[in-house]
């Protein structure tokens, strides 16, 4: 293993955050929604991933040992819950582009449950980290649909400049590592 | 296996609908989730059962084997999702009690989540099926924690008598089976 010296840091042109460096985003989220929820801020929850279960063995009493089973498609998105009242609904993005999102990055399923959840008064978004420029944006459904849109005919992603024009963009922290609640009070005051 | 006379039907007391007669209570909620998805009425979902993955393989390409995994404790509810922009998180529960539905039957991670997402003004209850009776009830978690505090110091279960005054009672249908969003309508006319 090659240690590099310390000083290479100079040559990094901005100074950026190391507090989360290298912690996947949605580990991010994670820790943010704990803190959420110890605090009695919101109450929002990944959910489990869709499992088919095929076959269980008992080895022991009271133990169930799943011994086959295969992944299924979700049919929302990963996250939901509720703040101040508000049903929220997101997805958790991340890409390593400095230019722009992929669409593709957005499964079908989820632009599909995002959509019933914007037609049904709720907050649908998609929360994207840029991780080579260490930014982090709440794009709302309804801004997103305009992008989809396009890319039946054209552009398959969305723009680095754009998404900072129609996004939230959420500060890094310390706790919460990552106050997207804070884009969401923003939001609020858009309505 | 003995084949019961029909006519053994007209010793029933009452008459009872037999439209989803034998369906577990949380398929006939299954059902009307998919309901009112379809009908754009609400957007609502089972949660998936939470899994620890410790093993998989990949016996070919693109087919991804869990050999190993064990079930976890969830820390929510089984359902949620949005209605007419409000909030909304439940849990499933059928007794096959005439007289009474015990409380041991409510999980305590079950009824910290329900307190939560009540303190974040969501709409947090239980259906309850008393199957021998074939009624259906939903008790809002405000209702619900009385007799939760009364279980400290006594009896463990709530009469359905209790349920009966304190509760929605949801009429059983064809589509969908279960409609217990006329339930939350009359609870919203409560506020």
């Amino acid at each position: 293993m090659i240690k590099y010296p310390t000083s290479n840091k100079v040559y990094q042109q901005k100074p950026i955050s190391t507090k989360n460096r290298g912690m996947a985003f949605e580990a991010l989220i994670d820790q943010s929604n704990t803190y959420y929820l110890e605090n009695s801020i919101a109450v929002i929850h990944k959910k489990p991933t869709p499992i088919q279960i095929v076959k269980v063995d008992y080895p022991a009493r009271q133990l169930a040992k799943i011994t086959e089973a295969y992944y299924k498609t979700p049919s929302t998105t990963d996250y939901n819950g509720i703040y101040k009242g508000h049903y929220i609904d997101f997805d958790v993005k991340e890409t390593r582009s400095k230019t722009a999102f992929p669409l593709k990055n957005i499964h079908p399923h989820q632009i599909k449950h995002l959509k019933n959840v914007h037609q049904q008064q709720g907050f649908a978004f998609i929360l994207i980290a840029f991780k080579t420029r260490n930014t982090f944006h709440l794009l709302p459904y309804h801004k997103l649909e305009f992008y989809l849109n396009r890319a039946t005919k054209g552009r398959k992603s969305i723009t680095y400049e754009e998404i900072k024009a129609d996004s939230y963009t959420i500060q890094e922290g310390y706790r919460p590592p990552i106050d997207y609640l804070k884009a969401i009070d923003r939001w609020l005051e858009d309505i």
